[in-house]
């Protein structure tokens, strides 16, 4: 019998982390008859007086969310990384490393509106988001090391507020994965000459068959390694390090990707699409000298949900003791997330 | 201020899979107002005619389980890894890298009544489980480089049948989680002449403050890196490099202490706490030949549940995209753990 990636177990290397997937997609039809989850489908009001994230509401913390007409931006009430405090003292003991962990997180609201999100905003209003995001992060990256904007959605992702918003975590250390990919992305330069995810986004659409969408400025797709069922990377077709390198044409176009990937999203399950998704690019900080051609600029989504809008893909003993296992090969899910329209149901 | 381990934020450094958490102490008392799981408290028949893993119930498969008496062993009806198939080709370029994947997925019915566990099974029938999981381990290691032997408890967990039952996953491949250990274990004990967690569990012996429960030849701790917030590892007192190499003494000691940090686990809040589990030792098959000193046999704990039976820990964009990050220290969840009786609630 011949090799079908669609059909037949094999494992495949992720060169940014240096970590294999087990794909098994003769799995793919197994019963379930595990935990479901509430579909992800909630109406929510264009203004709810109790959120504290709507314009003119009180938080927790006492302070009055304003009266922001297009993004607002603040300082998370509940960090969990702050500014000041105490530092650790070396023990000196390799078992029992502690070091000092400063940093910042902020909220991002996208809107004022809690029942909006990229494929009901305008163009424009998109534009705004991408534009508050690179003020962010050119800000937080004079002062952190990185600067980790990211966005959990739906309730499935530990979201606990359904108007429109991300956040971001800013720290004085380079955090596990950002640290991983830059080794990898350096060692791949250092041999190749060329950054690895410009070689990886050129071979992908010559492939083709991975790429879920693409434009003028910008592919998606679904990566050779990718370990949730319908986990997708937004690359760009010319070399950029950091998010404030993107320009005004890159800008807008990276607007109109984010619609179409959220609407094609939504489409597959008929639901609000839960996932967490976020952006590297070359750290910040006293990297901000270093040299990082090596580099590429990209957005990553990892969405749970596996059969339908209420099953999800649990990441659970196999996948943390030992490695992250798939069913779906990731060219079948890029054919469903490519076959979607690029208008979200209604 | 002086620096409180159990008040102030930092880092701390995890040896064995050389990776950093951020630890956020402070956060702790935020308010939840995100998405509350069931409470895993449900109530199991004896016997469930419907339930494929009790005696004598016909399976998807259309396979009947015998009328066991112990323990039970099968191949999983929907393997994630088979025994054989066709096989990839190399495709050459270091960004599409694809291997052979072979392995085999066993199921172990603990006990042939459904309503039971480790916290109300007789010490003799833990000690059955546990040479039952020797047994396989000795067998599928044989052909196998690594066997996996983990259990995922509670819907919450993916779990999707409440029988008692683990899981062996046994592959021709190394995975990347044992990969990497063996490769910091193996740096630690070139520098040192001793096994990692030798010294590890000596350390914490003396330092006590992440010790939960320990008898004559286990020890159990939250380790000083934990991730999860009530994670625990089960460490030998003397040096064993694979499950096969307990002796009497210890696998009956090694019984008691799974009834005891079960019950502990139980008693926390009140409910069958979800967690995921497993046994990590030397690598087997043709690893069985090489020296494996630097390698000690341990067990893990990841269980999710942060506050209550139904407020769990979200691992989400943070974590995902940056790093992991937790709220309680170790020490404090060591103390809680610790504090609870041995015996189950009734
Ligand atoms: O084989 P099960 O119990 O149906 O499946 C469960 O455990 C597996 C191994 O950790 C995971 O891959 C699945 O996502 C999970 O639902
Ligand atoms: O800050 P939030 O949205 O309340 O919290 C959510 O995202 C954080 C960052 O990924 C996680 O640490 C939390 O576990 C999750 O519930």
């Amino acid at each position: 019998m011949a090799f079908n990636i669609n059909e037949h177990q094999h494992v495949r290397y992720n060169p940014l982390k240096d970590e294999w997937v087990v794909v098994s997609p003769h799995r793919a039809l197994r019963p379930w008859s595990g935990q479901v989850e509430t579909a992800p489908t909630e109406e929510v009001p264009q203004f709810d007086p109790k959120n504290p994230l709507c314009p003119g509401v009180k938080r927790t913390s006492g302070k009055v969310t304003p009266m922001y007409e297009s993004t607002y931006v603040f300082t998370n009430d509940f960090p969990a990384l702050l500014e000041e405090g105490p530092e650790p003292e070396d023990s000196g003991d390799p078992l029992f490393q502690m070091k000092a962990a400063k940093g910042t997180c902020r909220v991002i609201c996208y809107h004022p509106h809690s029942n909006v999100y990229f494929s009901n905003l305008s163009l424009k209003e998109v534009v705004c988001v991408v534009h508050e995001w690179i003020n962010q992060y050119v800000e937080l990256g004079k002062k952190y090391s990185w600067v980790q904007i990211f966005e959990n959605r739906g309730a499935m992702m530990g979201c606990s507020n359904p108007h429109p918003h991300c956040q971001i975590w800013a720290s004085s250390f380079l955090p596990n994965e950002p640290r991983i990919k830059d080794k990898n992305l350096r060692e791949y330069f250092k041999k190749h000459k060329r950054p690895m995810l410009i070689d990886y986004v050129e071979k992908e659409l010559l492939k083709k068959e991975r790429v879920v969408y693409e434009n003028e400025e910008w592919v998606v797709v679904v990566p050779f390694w990718a370990v949730w069922p319908f986990e997708t990377m937004v690359l760009p077709k010319r070399q950029v390090k950091r998010f404030n390198d993107l320009d005004c044409k890159q800008i807008e176009k990276l607007a109109q990707t984010l619609q179409v990937i959220v609407a094609k999203y939504d489409n597959i399950f008929k639901c609000n699409f839960p996932y967490s998704m976020g952006w590297h690019g070359a750290p910040t900080g006293e990297h901000l000298k270093e040299n990082q051609d090596h580099w590429t600029f990209h957005g990553m989504y990892y969405p749970p949900l596996l059969r339908s809008a209420t099953v999800k893909k649990f990441m659970v003993g196999y996948e943390l003791l030992a490695q992250s296992q798939r069913d779906l090969s990731a060219e079948k899910a890029a054919a469903v997330i490519r076959d979607q329209p690029e208008k979200r149901f209604a």
